[in-house]
């Protein structure tokens, strides 16, 4: 199987991680995101959506979107959690984190990172709206250890992604102390560097 | 089980169609999120982060995300491919969807629809975005009848509940056969009358 993907892109470090977690043997092709590497047309047949992370598996096939990616990936693994429910409320985490947290704080971290924007100039909705993000996290992590259930699983992977990296976004994280716990627990699990 | 939604909303209609087709008893709960009715103390314990749809099972439990919700209820149907790679090719699309296709097609026909703005006044960004997606929709079902399989699965219930509505948000499908087809088959198998 190839990855193709950014290794500065929270979105593709998914699937690393689960990979690497799950001991699943993979070729990482780097793409660079900046120099429109996902819009050449060998890419497009790859993930005509031009985004990555997108993976090739050895008989042609092909799969994009991260969440897909690695709930694919986990299958039967115990990264996702065998009971319907505690399931279906992992994949309430994943579809909230691309439509209410990856455009805020993935976005705002995108503008400072990688187009060097400074903080002030971010546009405040996306700000607001990042923390409130932050918050809802918050509140699901002041009374659970993970997000979706008694074990780690897709949903604390695929948040750990940007939540790691908020501060690059200009997000301060001092009120968030179960978020921050949580995120050093989870890297740890993954075994990862701190972020930070 | 109790369906929180608003009816003019596509994203709750996904979840009272899947319900529809597969004959899940449900009462229908109608929020109005222009009255901010999504953002009561009572509805918040539903669902803290203040989105319709949310549903609420007899026991208590409860459910956000639209295509977490459909993917919950529709378990063991033919709505969701039994096929592992296939069932992942479904994923692949739903969270395209939630990232790619509701935040332009969904967002402008907000605007328009709900709140009366000229096609004009619309951002120039977000209505190329929603051709793009529509475009990469047209792509796949020139080749195959539905988006995921031989057969409707949820990605088709979840594309479709703001495609079909995408001239509200002032798209034009002219030159998108490929989709018109697909939104007159996937209404009729989910026994809709056309949207227009």
């Amino acid at each position: 199987m190839k990855i193709y993907g950014d290794i500065n892109s929270g979105n593709c470090l998914k699937v690393k991680w689960v990979c690497d977690r799950l001991a699943l043997p993979y070729e990482w092709v780097a793409i660079d995101t900046l120099k429109q590497e996902t819009r050449t047309p060998e890419f497009l047949k790859l993930n005509d959506a031009g985004q990555v992370p997108a993976v090739a598996f050895d008989d042609g096939r092909t799969l994009a979107q991260s969440n897909a990616i690695i709930r694919y990936l986990a299958r039967g693994s115990d990264l996702i959690p065998s009971d319907a429910f505690a399931q279906a409320k992992m994949d309430e985490w994943l579809f909230w984190e691309q439509y209410s947290h990856e455009p805020y704080i993935a976005v705002c971290r995108f503008q400072m990172f990688y187009l060097g924007k400074p903080a002030s100039d971010l546009d405040p909705d996306k700000v607001k709206r990042g923390y409130a993000a932050l918050a809802k996290m918050e509140r699901q992590l002041a009374v659970t250890p993970h997000l979706a259930g008694p074990t780690v699983s897709l949903a604390d992977v695929s948040l750990l992604a940007y939540t790691r990296l908020a501060h690059e976004g200009g997000f301060h994280l001092d009120g968030y102390a179960a978020v921050r716990r949580w995120i050093g627990e989870t890297e740890k699990f993954l075994g990862l560097p701190p972020a930070r």
